[in-house]
């Protein structure tokens, strides 16, 4: 995957606490950049996080899938971009693809993506992808991206 | 703190992740293991954490006070003892003090105390603990805990 | 994955810290679930974690790949059921295979897999797996693993 | 504490992992950002935690105390005022006083303490803290800071 080709960057700093028994990133915290990653581009198209789980324009999401091929280690205090885009949006699920690299060599860390699942708040239950959802991701990302099957 | 005056232990091994840059248990960590020993001395007793933040037993509390002294280091995968009593019951809130050591040698890592406060579960404010759960924890500590003030 | 064809199982509970704002078990908290379940593999085979980062037979993993798909939601104070295999070893990398199940109904959480890479302790290098590593799980899990290419 | 009487101040966004099964941020992690706020604090009078445990100046600290008072509930997505400030410097400990507060309302939720030792980076043993250390933070504070026993 190319940065040049994502439109959306957040940073992290690597934090003490995120460092392991190797005296590297654990492998797991990944993919708690993923999750800020992921929270920022909402936030960018004007959504954000509230108390009951959900994004505050109604919709809910949770992860079906993720996934990880780490390319570097990180080490504490290491300043990381981490690039976020949606490649794909289905029915009622959508993926995320992110790349994570070190601010001071451009140097990649880690690569992955996530499936998550569209939910009726109620219900708990896969539900279609609003109309709305579909064209603030195609318009900020500049592509089609919803897939029928 | 002396271990012995405590009758209940739970034992937790520290996991890789709960390693810092520092290649020690970083110190953040040390409350989820008084966490876990606190959730432990209570189902000893006969309730659980459930779903909706309470235990079991229809009481919800929640930290007013948490504070640590380190005594020496922990490395991953040692064996730690982690020992629990209750010191004191008020009105409202209650007193957790604990001891953490390593199971190799007996050495102490960690001495500490948390006060707890009863809230009601629907407005989330402060009430009277009840007399059952003073009675529950005098029997297994005893001792009479109860200050009246 | 079916579970009866896994030869080791561990188990954890889950923590009130390992929720999160949808509480659930939060879905990098598996990763560190499937860690759990990958280090008391190696222990039940007699090596373990030390505090150079590697095992105390000499040798030295980090993780290249993880992945996982979510196959339902875990909740405060379950416990759950780590099932953890090797399911192939090639020239310096090998694959664990996973499956997180309820333990109160057997139903499947998490599956996933992650692939480690031998390195040499001092270069951190890839290195080929040495063949004592092999035999060791090939005699445990009951069947030929190497892949040679 | 009236965080008008600290000169330093950093922020973090409470994220949905830091979460629990209460809905509220965990206790444990307020000593995280806690944590943040103190190498933040460092930061700003030029040096920084590197590898080897230590920070970039040759200076080696470890916690030996924390307390917590917690004065509110903190909520996904809330952005988080820290405020820290060095209280009093003895010959090898000294201690950060901090106050967190939701940047929203200026609610505080988290009031605390920490002290941490100064240690030989060799031999791990407390060592006197330098005129350096002792010279810079009093010029930041405005204040004498150091107490002679």
């Amino acid at each position: 995957m190319d940065v040049k080709e994502f439109k959306h960057k957040t940073q992290v700093r690597v934090r003490t606490f995120e460092i392991d028994f190797q005296g590297i990133v654990h492998n797991a915290n990944y993919l708690k950049y993923f999750e800020i990653g992921r929270i920022e581009y909402k936030r960018n198209l004007g959504s954000k996080m509230i108390r009951s789980g959900e994004f505050d324009d109604g919709t809910k999401v949770v992860a079906v899938h993720n996934s990880m091929d780490y390319k570097g280690f990180a080490f504490v205090d290491e300043l990381l971009n981490i690039y976020t885009r949606i490649s794909w949006i289905k029915n009622s699920s959508f993926c995320f693809e992110q790349v994570i690299e070190k601010d001071s060599d451009k140097s990649v860390v880690c690569e992955g993506k996530g499936i998550l699942v569209n939910l009726n708040p109620e219900t708990n239950q896969p539900e279609e992808i609003g109309e709305k959802f579909v064209k603030e991701i195609e318009e900020f990302e500049g592509k089609k991206l919803k897939i029928v099957i």
